[in-house]
């Protein structure tokens, strides 16, 4: 079907002349299509056969493909281990043993007249670094004792003891439950979360680990097989709404795929453009969005994509320094969640667009470049700042213009090229041209 | 799966336990859990063996399988038609013929002398009503002729001549695509949003007809089987993150059931949580959430189910105004698409839950009631001025109860007895009463 929709024509044009038989006398009004579809068609022309353009995916699949010649650094490589307090993936019961010991730490304390204290990790910005080797941000080990007269001590005992219970009885559970379960103890969620945070630092294991999930808002659509907790789904049979992110990643299994990249999409709009268009059906891709901010179970699920199908990902964002900041998220993780940097970020993803640059290469018309706010400019030179942009010296360059120009644009901006400008023209000639940073 | 994790012990139970044993010395601070369990525990008592609570469900599910005695009204019925202005959903070559038939008519007006102009309906509130024998709002048929000289008229022509092309092209877009495709005359999303409504009531079709979509938030899971654009979808086996409802409803079809009901789920923490313990395997259902506010391609989706399946709807929602709001936006529409109601509402769904009275009645703790602020009470007492409410006796003692207590809850709130209590024996005892209004 998406190839029958490939070959009628452009229906920008059509459009196009449809509006000039009714607006003849105001030809400022037309829509901005024909204005530009002349430019557009020159670009549409410029396209090799998808064979061509498949090999440059090709080449960058196998580059993904075979092991890395320097393995890949982890603290212990840097000796960083013992300043550092980093968490793992832990199966139920390994989970549950760790709880015991610390009850029964606590019971030594206690018998040994030390009293009843948690080593409580310090997870504030000052106990923060990043760490270039890594590229992400990591959680040193500073910490303290508390001694139980400490409020923050009997929520920790809390916690831990419910999530107890949620192991046990190998279900999960959302933030909002674990608060709800003593509102007068946590008196606001923010107090659980953070608690929530501690404990999974304390025990040394990743939040999913303790089958405590965040609401999933991302969806996935194209080359890939998986099981979601024992069912098995076909991504490409997901029709134009995809398949919904699972919120437990652990339940997510027997990743399969034939797909020569992953496509990461900022926004739902594009993401309903390309799974409608049967994108992946043009150019193997696995597309998925998390609808703007990166939540948690997205990011892990990009991860285990990245990390068991070994594909590279491309990145479709908006160019705007919120485009940019969603990807450092995908990257190096968010600051508050910097103890589990490395099971929730993937590293080495590839900026594809829209990129300032874009703006005038594909001459995007005057009117779809918005003004960036002070605040954007702003949010633009403090990137500037960050070392995950620093050391991309394309990033730099790009970021630099955008701060110049002062101007954004969003993905939707390629519209005004015709609604499947995107599908037909952008991404394809962006893969032929390997145009990606 | 579900079967035997409903056999294993109460976690809240084990949890407290654990939490007993930790902080000992501070009752005051235990969970919830242990105080309420013995309470949690009476009302498990009174769970019948499922072949009995089925058998309720069973009853309400023939009521709606019969065909209505008395036929559904219409404007028709009501000599409502040549007053009010309502759209239906026409196939794209119906839109496309309707919009060369405007075309036409202009093209006729010039040469008649009488210049270029339009027939703009009013959706200003004063052209609104509800209509209680069809318990939804409606638009009144008040318009007005502009002339060509007019902006608007010049935006509807672009409007309307964009959706042509994407009609031609068999395509959807989104309402951000339109916008950008002419920024410069739309000069915000609001101006081109409004147009488009415009235009769908001008041509006497929905917005779905019109090929131009939101972006989706449902999900479903459960008893249901349907194709999204060709593909098979089996709701069953969508494991626990479910199925994203398709932005394009006319993509949607062959829906099979052999649910006994949908379960409409206000949050997706208790989505999660039913389709976690497969709900829908215990108690035959379709369980569907638009994760808060209910966006048109889920409302629309509900419709379908409801009217396709002949199902009834149990609603499970916060007991705050806001829930009810909620329930009303899927029942009689929200006031800006009324011209649409008639495709956009699921008349008749029945409030299951959370109820006032189930504070009590439940005994939901103290500390898991939160106040109502001035403006949640004034939300409710707006509500009750509301005829949807009016018409509802039950519903208008619940929300008295309500604003009387000045007390408010969240689903989540029943977490405190257990995070399975929702499915294990708040839903089970409700279903067995027959307790939805």
């Amino acid at each position: 079907m998406s190839e029958k929709k490939r070959r009628q024509p452009n229906p920008a044009n059509r459009a196009a002349a449809t509006a000039a038989s009714f607006s003849a006398s105001k030809k400022s009004k037309l829509p901005t299509t024909t204005k530009t579809s002349s430019h557009a068609h020159s670009l549409r022309s410029q396209l090799k056969p998808d064979s061509e353009i498949l090999a440059s995916l090709q080449k960058l699949y196998s580059e993904h493909q075979k092991p890395a010649k320097a393995k890949t650094l982890t603290l212990t490589d840097l000796n960083l281990t013992s300043k550092c307090r980093v968490v793992s993936d832990l199966d139920a019961s390994s989970v549950s043993l760790s709880i015991e010991r610390v009850v029964l730490d606590i019971a030594h304390s206690i018998l040994g007249g030390r009293g009843f204290s948690f080593d409580v990790p310090s997870r504030s910005a000052s106990n923060q670094m990043y760490v270039p080797e890594l590229d992400r941000i990591v959680l040193k080990d500073k910490s303290s004792a508390r001694q139980f007269a400490n409020l923050s001590t009997v929520r920790k005992a809390t916690i831990t003891s419910l999530v107890y219970g949620v192991l046990e009885r190998n279900i999960h559970v959302t933030k909002r439950d674990l608060f709800y379960t003593d509102v007068k103890l946590f008196q606001d969620q923010s107090q659980s979360d953070a608690v929530l945070d501690d404990v999974s630092c304390m025990l040394g294991c990743t939040r999913s680990s303790l089958h405590v999930v965040a609401s999933e808002k991302g969806v996935v659509v194209g080359r890939l097989i998986f099981t979601d907790d024992g069912d098995q789904i076909d991504c490409t049979k997901m029709g134009i709404g995809g398949k919904a992110i699972p919120p437990n990643i652990d339940r997510v299994g027997n990743l399969e795929s034939d797909a020569l990249f992953i496509l990461l999409v900022e926004k739902d709009a594009a993401f309903m453009r390309l799974a409608e268009d049967r994108f992946y059906n043009r150019f193997p891709c696995i597309i998925v969005t998390a609808k703007g901010q990166p939540d948690v179970a997205t990011r892990l699920f990009l991860r285990r994509m990245k990390t068991e199908l070994k594909l590279p990902v491309l990145a479709l964002v908006d160019s705007d320094p919120y485009g940019l900041k969603i990807l450092s998220v995908y990257m190096c993780g968010s600051k508050n969640m910097s103890y589990d940097s490395s099971n929730l970020t993937t590293p080495d993803i590839k900026w594809l667009g829209v990129r300032p640059s874009d703006l005038d290469k594909y001459q995007i018309p005057e009117q779809c470049r918005l003004p960036m706010t002070d605040q954007d400019v702003k949010a633009g030179k403090d990137l500037l700042e960050e070392d995950f942009v620093k050391k991309n010296k394309g990033w730099v360059k790009e970021l630099e213009l955008m701060v110049k120009t002062r101007k954004k644009a969003e993905i939707q901006a390629l519209s005004s090229f015709g609604f499947q400008y995107l599908t037909e023209v952008y991404l394809p000639l962006k893969i032929q041209d390997q145009d990606w940073l």
